[in-house]
């Protein structure tokens, strides 16, 4: 069996979960892990068994022993690390969200498709068994058309202006964090609705703290769906 | 103890259901029944005890001896009938939707204060001893505040075009008949909303089937209300 070296790029608290996982896969070799800080790389690669520790992203992606990166970064890091990763070629899990915005991913998709390398949302989801059961279930034609979709997810994290979820330089809120899954479920479930209503609620800061989403669709279904950290 | 002579207007099943409460009040005599045909409200007072039965609703008003009147009819109607009530110094307790819009149950005010009578909508679930610990609850200091009531009902009702629920004439739709709970729990809860955003789903007869709603407040508390027949 081929074993693959993955590389972590960001050394948050996410990228040990994921970590954890990873030392599950038989053909997933934890081989780097890349910070801003050297001393945090070093650490990180240490609790999780990397073999290697680089204080910079660039040094990461000029290792040419490098299989696949896992972008770890705040939302707000996520195009420019990825594309960074794609044009050394380098195969892209991104953490969810993909990007702040339709343009941010596009950009991706574009640098994916023109150096022929692999990018992929860690969107982990569509991979439950569970969610995969609900997806056949819905199909069933015998249980009729699926009228309704409600989601929410909803935490309540520390609020500190600094960190990611509030920090709008870092691509803060609720929506990017947790409201695409509720998105999703709704996307994969139903499909592309025709109308979309909103009701956020925003922070003085201007950071989106909750939003409330209304989907159509032309087929009679709808959704309701909500994220919030209030 | 006085005892008050409780007359039922419209001998549907909801005014079936309610009798059978009323029974329970030691203040109540279930004294008459009418319905627009005198075979259907002798049938009906039989049924639950009432000693007298009237084959048209002016027939029930004019009786000296009706105290109390209960409104039973369909939405379309409640106007009219708590109206010819009223103008006969009968107190009205109506079903809800106390009426069709805010202008109607502005003339049933107006003729409650005129004729100096009783006017209520039998709305309950104010005196449900869960919801009154949900208002306890909610308004404890200690709690922090409520930011947000998410409420739903839905039930899916036999699709029948000449009944109630789906015929538009007499006052059909899902937010008249159970959406009203939802929009009640967050007035009660979160008081008037500063911003309403609503996605209802209208069938091809005109009659909205459901309806999602979404209510924000100045002080920050967000309501998501859905109600539907699908």
């Amino acid at each position: 069996m081929k074993k693959y070296n993955w590389a972590i790029l960001g050394c948050g608290k996410i990228a040990g979960k994921f970590s954890s996982d990873l030392k599950l896969l038989k053909n997933a070799n934890l081989y780097a892990a890349a910070s801003r800080s050297l001393e945090r790389a070093k650490s990180f690669a240490e609790e999780h068994g990397y073999e290697k520790a680089y204080g910079s992203y660039l040094e990461l992606v000029q290792d040419p022993d490098v299989d696949v990166v896992y972008i770890a970064t705040p939302h707000s890091h996520h195009m420019e690390h990825s594309i960074l990763c794609l044009d050394h070629k380098k195969a892209v899990l991104c953490e969810k969200a993909l990007a702040l915005n339709a343009k941010e991913v596009e950009a991706m998709i574009e640098s994916s498709r023109k150096n022929k390398t692999f990018l992929m949302e860690a969107f982990w989801t569509i991979f439950q068994p569970k969610f995969k059961k609900v997806l056949e279930l819905a199909s069933d034609p015998e249980l009729g058309q699926l009228k309704f979709v409600k989601s929410d997810f909803m935490f309540n994290p520390e609020v500190d202006p600094d960190k990611r979820l509030y920090n709008i330089e870092l691509g803060a809120g609720s929506l990017l964090d947790i409201g695409i899954y509720p998105i999703f479920r709704s996307l994969v479930l139903l499909g592309k609705p025709t109308a979309i209503k909103t009701m956020p609620r925003l922070l003085n800061s201007g950071v989106e703290e909750s939003i409330f989403m209304l989907f159509d669709y032309e087929n009679g279904s709808m959704a309701a769906l909500t994220s919030s950290f209030a």
